[in-house]
């Protein structure tokens, strides 16, 4: 079994030094568990002014504030978290970084970006990376990419055990009683691929901008197995393995039913 | 606005007769509704003994039993209605059809087949039709066809107003509380393509194979606008132009949002 956590921050534009502490203060607290997840941007907040205020809170992959979280890893944790970072072509992306106490495991520059991102971030021209780690084959990727299914199928047919999405979710309305349509989705592309999605949201309100808070941990059946509580954690123990046969029924196979001669 | 009927048969194999005078009475039934669907099989029932069974059942579309359907119908009723199809090739196909009282306005034959449906049809090789009528544009999809975004897409694509999905969705298990999978599969296909989905199931227990009963129409934002009552029917008005318009915010559209270079 997998222990994954993900802790719901609620990181500010303009409050580097503290959103730097939050990210460290999780990862030292991690002990034990097998799985950080931590928000979309989690180091510089989300509400630019512009593109250049993006820039100036941009990091690089050998910057000291990486450097820290990965010394920060308490044990065999693996730790995704979100970042703006500053590519060595001077461009500036929506990043998402996954790695543990030997250093970087995987790097990805969002490649569906929503909103003013358009005008802050270049979108990435890599897929979502499917990586192996200690923990299972885990797939990166970052809020609106999953809403695209064509991506999370991708994900799913390089063999990922876990899609795991840092993301920054504006609040949109919605039904009393239902889910965030977001995490609709995510059960969605967790069924019909027969994987895990871990989905670390963050929280609080950002230059006026609420945020859903719909960190939610979706097993391979495609049910929500824990959100976040009041402190802004959820947890849950996965079995990562339990989606890789994609034999649904004895005549059923999920990738094997497509009909790719027709789509 | 779309005035939508769906009506939650139970059809039973062996009982043709029965079942053609319950799709009969849904049809005379029908004045007023501008889109009145039917389950998966109707004609048929599903639960067949083996393939010769199945054979027996089928009808052509120009059968006497499909004519007395497309006469039933009164004022200017859509109907879709899924049958058991003996085409003109004497190959046995899961079908669902859509017509008015000028005759069929589309044939479909189901090309996803889930477990047993396997040994009793052969799948058809054309995608879901999308076909204009005096209610909009209508995919038709049957049942496990919907599990696969890649088909809900294309529909989308090309250009689908709403997705019309006769079903028979064996019961499976389910946390309390919880919508069946299907149903989240199809809010999240209507979500991220922003098409209506209007999904007619059956109820009854056939040869002790258990049904959902999981009718409901789903609005073009995803949301759940109508389930089926304790008399089997699910009825709704729709705007089925509301989703036409893909932008999603000022910057994002749903479809060039897509980074068809990666997938």
């Amino acid at each position: 079994m997998t222990r994954i956590r993900c802790r719901q921050l609620a990181p500010q534009v303009g409050e580097s030094a503290a959103n730097h502490e939050e990210i460290l203060r999780s990862i030292r607290e991690s002990r034990g568990v097998d799985l950080l997840v931590l928000p979309e941007l989690a180091s510089s907040g989300y509400v630019f002014r512009d593109a250049a205020e993006a820039r100036s809170l941009a990091l690089t992959q050998t910057s000291d504030t990486v450097a820290e979280w990965v010394e920060a890893v308490p044990g065999d944790t693996v730790v995704a978290c979100g970042y703006a970072e500053l590519g060595e072509d001077d461009i500036v992306y929506n990043s998402a970084m996954l790695f543990n106490r030997n250093g970087i495991l995987a790097n990805y520059r969002k490649v569906h970006l929503w909103d003013q991102e358009k005008n802050a971030f270049t979108p990435g021209d890599s897929p979502a990376p499917v990586v192996d780690t200690p923990v299972g084959r885990l797939a990166l990727m970052v809020c609106y990419d999953l809403e695209f299914p064509e991506y999370t199928r991708s994900a799913a047919l390089r063999g990922a055990d876990a899609l795991v999405v840092p993301t920054n979710w504006p609040l949109v309305e919605r039904p009393a009683g239902e889910r965030p349509p977001e995490v609709l989705i995510a059960q969605a592309a967790a069924r019909v691929n027969k994987v895990a999605v871990v989905l670390c949201d963050r929280t609080g309100t950002e230059r006026g901008q609420q945020w859903t808070a719909g960190t939610s941990i979706i097993g391979s059946d495609g049910w929500v197995v824990a959100e976040a509580g009041p402190d802004g954690t959820a947890e849950a123990s996965l079995d990562l393995t339990a989606g890789r046969d994609k034999n649904i029924g004895p005549l059923n196979h999920l990738f094997d039913d497509r009909r790719t001669d027709l789509y």
